[in-house]
């Protein structure tokens, strides 16, 4: 997508190399965090990073495009649950908790997550996109991985639990979830990740005490 | 709170009796479904109720008093989670799910609840007042309610379940949660619900495959 060449040579404003889209995106990635995704402007991040504002529409093609540009730099949700799902299937609620617990734990990347949902609901498009993405490459990827009936049923149900950790315990900071340490999470919600894998059992009627 | 004899007897703008109250949040409610809670100030609501700005700030206080008293008059998570507490342990999740998706699944019901989230998200001090208020009112109940070892952390993960369907069905509208049926979603998240109130099992460690 980049044309390095029509701006080799030249100087000052215009660059249009990597470093000038790397520098863009450290600008962008920064005042994002800081003033949330609605406040801020291409033509600020722009300004700040001494480019033409035209470079960066042409670099990213939009603020929702700088915007996802910023996210793929930091740890997201899709990229860490495929990198959890190869691996002993009885033990896959605990190596998904431990990957996104890892990445999230740390501030640095728990701010990009927080200013993601923040964004998404906040701005109906970026949701949609958003919500696309989680289901093609989350809830789908899931149920592949587990196949079996009803498999993107019990891998949306698995799925609305991690949204629900990351909504507590990063977004809302709700106590317990927000104190509890890493072991304490996996302990207490890894068993309900399985209960939703395994899918409903074909339970008889419940018995009354 | 409300006093109605000084406003008594005289006519206009600023009648200050529970009518003019019921009006003011028949406004309010309206407004903050159509335009979000950051839009929406408490000057225009006055203005479209007719009243003084002054009177509205007298019967609600802020912005945020006037914004907790419509939602007051939805159904409201704390007061739906408090309904379904009492009853038989074992059906304990399907009863909440019941309670919830009942009122929830009607669109008049799903839109306050979007707006709250959404409201929560933009608001940290909002979202401070929200997480307070659900730490109290939802995670300490069922805390209360269940018992036993580590409830607190049995809790948490139960209300982390809930707060993931809610975002999942009714925010980003996520698929499949947010076309599966009510009977579907109960019977694909109850189990692990179920699991998260259980608490985890002593397990030995995990046999591979």
């Amino acid at each position: 997508m980049m044309n390095k060449v029509h701006a080799r040579g030249r100087r000052g404003r215009r660059p249009g190399r990597p470093e000038t889209r790397a520098q863009v995106l450290d600008v962008a990635r920064r005042r994002f965090l800081a003033e949330g995704y609605q406040v801020v402007t291409m033509r600020s991040i722009a300004a700040e990073a001494g480019v033409d504002a035209a470079l960066v529409s042409y670099f990213f093609g939009s603020k929702r495009g700088l915007f996802g540009a910023v996210l793929a730099l930091t740890a997201n949700p899709p990229e860490l649950l495929r990198a959890a799902l190869p691996g002993d299937p009885a033990s896959l609620p605990e190596r998904v908790l431990g990957a996104l617990l890892g990445a999230w734990d740390d501030p640095r990347q728990s701010g990009p997550l927080r200013v993601l949902v923040t964004a998404a609901v906040q701005d109906p498009e970026l949701a949609r996109l958003l919500t696309d993405a989680f289901e093609h490459e989350m809830v789908d990827r899931v149920a592949d991985h587990i196949g079996g009936p009803h498999a993107r049923y019990r891998a949306g149900a698995f799925v609305a639990q991690l949204a629900g950790l990351v909504f507590t315990r990063y977004v809302l900071r709700l106590e317990p979830l927000a104190s509890m340490t890493a072991d304490e999470i996996t302990r207490h919600l890894a068993p309900g990740l399985r209960a939703a894998l395994h899918g409903p059992r074909p339970v008889p009627q419940l018995v009354r005490a």
